[in-house]
């Protein structure tokens, strides 16, 4: 393998798969990138056996061959280099050697044959997609995705590509997040979930205004942009009955502007408990006022102006799932249903309707 | 007490002095800061015991007192308050009422007579210096300080108040870092190692183009600048000999560009190993070759036209030192001064003569 790559679309390629090799791993090789030729390109593949990426860098390639080198210290090298062509010659199967401008260095490999497989499935059908619309529907899931590795189901946003809509959906069990749209064209019938990491991933890879592709088969996640590949293993398990959770018509409604709600709940919250972070929200016609209080430190309280069809009712939250849910919104005004004290909240968008998020109310 | 005071201005008066108080202390009062009123201002103060701090924020004063409040708490709340005026009332020695646009806050206190007295010792005679001088000079020597908190002479900069000069001195036993700078009129006769602490807060309050005011008691470091004064308790201990330490007269001698020397030594030590970062320069006239290798990474090589005069000689040095000693120096040109392998290395400035670091070579 003899080849010469741009430094700036080397970086840039790297940028783009270097995040999903782990730390620490048990085989070494999976701390390594697969480097190898492929017509007039090198491909840059990383994996840890369960999330998988491959990028193409437009390369001069002289003579074809792969080697696989540690991701970290690849991109450290690159980093550093100066704007310039960087040619790397594969010496033999163990080691690459690297020159651009004055700087040479020899890496020690290992063998690419030993490189597990990252073969994205061959999927019936795909769905395409602007990044705009994927990377909004991530961000108003994503943030409820469990960290709880016990409830292995949960650790991932469910999507579901059904009639003409694509869903996501995603819940830790204290609040659970839907983002939903309609595309005007059947999208097949597949649902999987998809494993956080692959989200996260696919929330920094996602370039503004680029389309992609994705694709769910038996097992598989995939996403594919130009140049770009990626494939993540499905979370087995059952993902809960989100179309139950949901309620369907609270009584009570509250609109008002996301901004103004969400400073005055982040001023109301410093003085609230650090754990849960409660905030008590009591409604009347036309007022809301905020308060929380902790025995150590004192209480805040904090009233609004707001628009309110419905009973005189007081509720608390967790501020935080309050201001995540609020955050995903990006609209200016939001609408907070409610039944009564103990019945969960739903915050919508007045103008995005495919988004909601359910919130379970705390005793305070 | 009651007060009110600009938002803006007490946001800024509240990080001048916050990072004094320490995460977790064994007073519970040290977790708080004193608010006092003085004259039309209301001064605040936070200390450690060892290093304290009081700035003073203009404010309408309606009547005196004093409280103490969490000093985190108290910047939460206010960094997340609108811009516009906030009023203060003390309504008993345990708590205060705080007031800004809609919000309003209730915050436990404890009492003023508890909070242990930050009080500036009256020097002698002050040393007037320009902030930007008094950065330049801690930027030049803050690096070297030490973290071996068994070495405690060492976990702070020497300053050195004598005849017309201002020296600043600091080592962690592997590189020592001088800083000089004469001021062209008498400043006195004192010394002291003022603490790592007070130094990188020094560093993060100290204005641009600011006067500042330093003097050296016999226990005490002080510095003034308007409205604010920062007290720090000197470290009691032999500081070594640098004097001794320094070489006089080395006979090679490199000169470089800083940005290039830095940039292609952040190139090579990529390859160096983890722990001392290890690089190794070999020097012939005109000519330096940098070199690193690890077992387990492979190698990394460059080289560089460089003024040269002296004999031929390959040295090593952990290259992290190399770095901070370089990025100490504000100029384009540096100078590295040595006598053999195993004799400590010299940079300087070209331009800048009060500065220099003396770093212990490695053996490689």
């Amino acid at each position: 393998m003899e080849v010469v790559i741009d430094r700036d679309a080397f970086v840039k390629g790297l940028q783009m798969v270097q995040n999903i090799v782990e730390p620490r791993q048990t085989l070494p090789i999976l701390a390594n990138v697969l480097l190898e030729t492929d017509g007039e390109a090198v491909r840059v593949t990383a994996t840890d056996l369960e999330v998988g990426a491959r990028v193409a860098i437009p390369a001069k390639v002289a003579s074809k061959g792969a080697i696989t080198v540690s991701a970290r210290k690849l991109a450290e090298i690159v980093k550093e280099l100066p704007t310039a062509a960087v040619s790397l010659r594969v010496t033999d199967t163990a080691s690459v050697s690297l020159r651009c401008a004055g700087a040479t260095y020899k890496l020690v490999g290992l063998s690419p044959d030993d490189f597990p497989p990252v073969v994205p499935a061959s999927p019936a059908s795909w769905v395409s997609l602007d990044g705009k619309t994927l990377r909004e529907m991530l961000l108003q899931t994503s943030f409820a995705v469990s960290h709880d590795e016990t409830r292995y189901a949960l650790n991932g946003i469910l999507f579901v590509l059904q009639g003409k809509d694509v869903q996501m959906v995603a819940t830790d069990g204290h609040r659970l997040a839907v983002s939903k749209r309609s595309l005007g064209r059947g999208v097949g019938g597949m649902t999987g979930i998809v494993p956080r990491k692959a989200v996260s991933e696919i929330m920094r890879v996602l370039g503004a205004g680029e389309d992609v592709q994705i694709a769910i088969t038996e097992n598989q996640f995939v996403l594919q942009m130009p140049n770009f590949v990626m494939t993540a293993r499905l979370i087995e398990g059952q993902f809960p009955n989100y179309e139950a959770v949901v309620p369907k018509a609270h009584p009570s409604r509250l609109v008002v502007s996301r901004q103004a709600f969400a400073a005055a709940l982040r001023r109301v919250a410093v003085m609230a408990e650090e754990r849960n972070k409660p905030v008590k929200l009591s409604l009347a016609p036309a007022s809301l006022r905020l308060s929380a209080s902790s025995q150590d430190l004192g209480e805040a309280e904090e009233g609004m102006e707001v628009a309110y069809s419905g009973e005189e009712l007081v509720i608390g939250f967790n501020s935080r799932y309050l201001l995540d849910a609020v955050a995903a919104v990006e609209r200016d005004q939001i609408v907070l249903e409610l039944k009564d004290s103990l019945s969960p909240g739903v915050i919508k968008s007045v103008e995005d309707e495919g988004y909601c998020c359910v919130i379970m109310p705390m005793r305070i």
